[in-house]
């Protein structure tokens, strides 16, 4: 049981039906889970999460199965099961092979080994990582 | 000033001076960067880090680029200053763009929020989300 | 199932019996939530915890149902389940709307950006935000 | 040094300059600090992100030196210098007295030992916590 | 339902099985986890994260039941309920008494709430903490 | 630059010079760190610190170096430099080896690196990991 309750679309808030139908063009589906439903109780929030993210997602510079993919190593490292099972379909249904997940959770797995190892023996930062000065900062 | 002091080739112990050797060949370069310096300090845990490092991080499925992106990502979200340092320089170095940079910050911060989000309220997951029930869990 | 038994009163040692009679008479109500029933288990763990969160919580500059929302806003980052529930509806209880709920909810989501972002990009502090200097440090 | 250049007005590209002039107007203030400017080299970045913040931190439910505090506490939680330190400056600048932030910390603190000692022990929830079942979830 | 199939031993890859074969024979048991199970679907991971792990954990200069509480720790800071029950298991059926445990978490939580303090407050480090400079760093 | 001045011991308030007489006893040495001082900006954060401090880290069923090492590796995965060092110190103080501070490492490294996967995988706890069920939960 969440929070607040999972909506359905006959109870929906008037602005937040508008985001919903436009998550559903956009995504070309009728299926809408439970996230959207949720944070449909408060519809500035849902219409304000949703504007980002369909920005943030969309096409760019990062292919999309590599965007679904920062997008679960994020969530398992924030530690949030909703987020990791739902990019984790996400990236699949868009293309990611179970050999691609594998080094996925590899590279999370190695990352946060070094991120405290780095860490705990406070290593200073070698010179040739940093950008080299500008007159400003 | 690190926990253990960043070792200088002279000083490196014999098995370290092993693992050392084969990072430079591996990389190709005569710079070897802080942290292996540091953790040469203990030859045993040196040897175990590079070792699956080097395999992690060499060919596989994932693009090198996309393998130092990802690692980046985790490197902000576990709040490592020196593994952001030198994996951003990594990665430029291997071609990541700065609009790619920036869709990468988008993608971290975004789903931070989102992961907030979905953890405060609490959202069940979705049935679609699940896969299927093989007999055994 | 938790690590230790959910103690009844009437197996409650007794150090932790008066401890939970104190939790009792201050909340004025017979309920005590399963976080003390299982504390219970180490009294002086109990005790120092409950004497700390007495003091604490108790009244002071910030408001009470501000002080929940304080600390739902630290058990959303820290990830944890019971605190999030016990203390959202204590919040709630207290007098928090859920319009309030939603603003809550929104800062957590966007201090998390914005943190993620900073840490990132290593953004140097303003002078102006630093405390003026004392002859000390 | 940060990651992308602390850009001065005379630097910023056009569209990120408008963002910055917004800042400024909806501030009232010259000084735009160092978050801003950073940020500013990625103009879609710097627009989404301010347009969030000025929605999510202006007037609401909360009183807004609520708001910076809740800022605050995230922030701590999160591990963000730059944030801890903006954050604070501004929840003093709009009325936070030392008492206040004392609490604050106590509340931080307090909150970061129970959500541990709960996780931990794997503490069940509670009925009396869950919100009442709807028919859906 | 993990992300992963659980496996049976007549379902594991070849050289899957050959790790969890050096399993059984290095716990002198034949009761293979879950954790193990799930990863044999990727026997390159499985390979070698039980590579690092029985040299990691195996004898040492720190006591085997320590080593366990050790971790123990570790998980509950990152939250993973997973290794929490898992690696309390361990640590009981090594020896590890129930009032082990209690100081165990008293210090986890004790040590959460002062480095949210001294984060919190940018304490800076006393001269007598840090090591002595050498030349180099 | 810290949030709150380090006080000198002139400046402390009276009832934080009580707290500190304690600690310069309990300790047995005139040395008070940075930590203590900032705190005294607070004296009943204070006293309720140290009174916490001084109980679970004093004498009990957990070795005291072995209470200094937990103490560090929950510091390490919260990211706090100023408790990582000063609690390192205080480890090599009371007897801890460099050998040891390697194997310590190791486990942290090696703990955050099977907690992401075991997240990442959402592995069910295995049955042998559940304490027995009471009546009651």
């Amino acid at each position: 049981m969440s929070i607040w309750p999972v909506l359905d679309d006959a109870d929906l808030p008037e602005r937040a039906s508008a985001v919903i139908e436009d998550i559903k063009t956009t995504r070309n589906t009728d299926f809408i889970n439970n996230f959207w439903r949720v944070l449909a109780n408060d519809p500035a929030l849902l219409e304000r999460t949703w504007g980002s993210l369909k920005e943030v997602m969309g096409p760019g510079e990062i292919d999309p199965v590599m965007k679904e993919m920062l997008y679960v190593a994020v969530s398992i490292v924030n530690g949030c099961e909703y987020c990791i099972r739902s990019h984790t379909a996400a990236a699949r249904a868009k293309g990611m092979s179970e050999a691609q997940l594998g080094e996925l959770l590899a590279i999370v797995g190695m990352a946060s080994e070094t991120n405290r190892l780095a860490t705990a023996l406070q290593v200073p930062v070698d010179e040739a990582f940093l950008p080299k000065t500008s007159g400003k900062d």
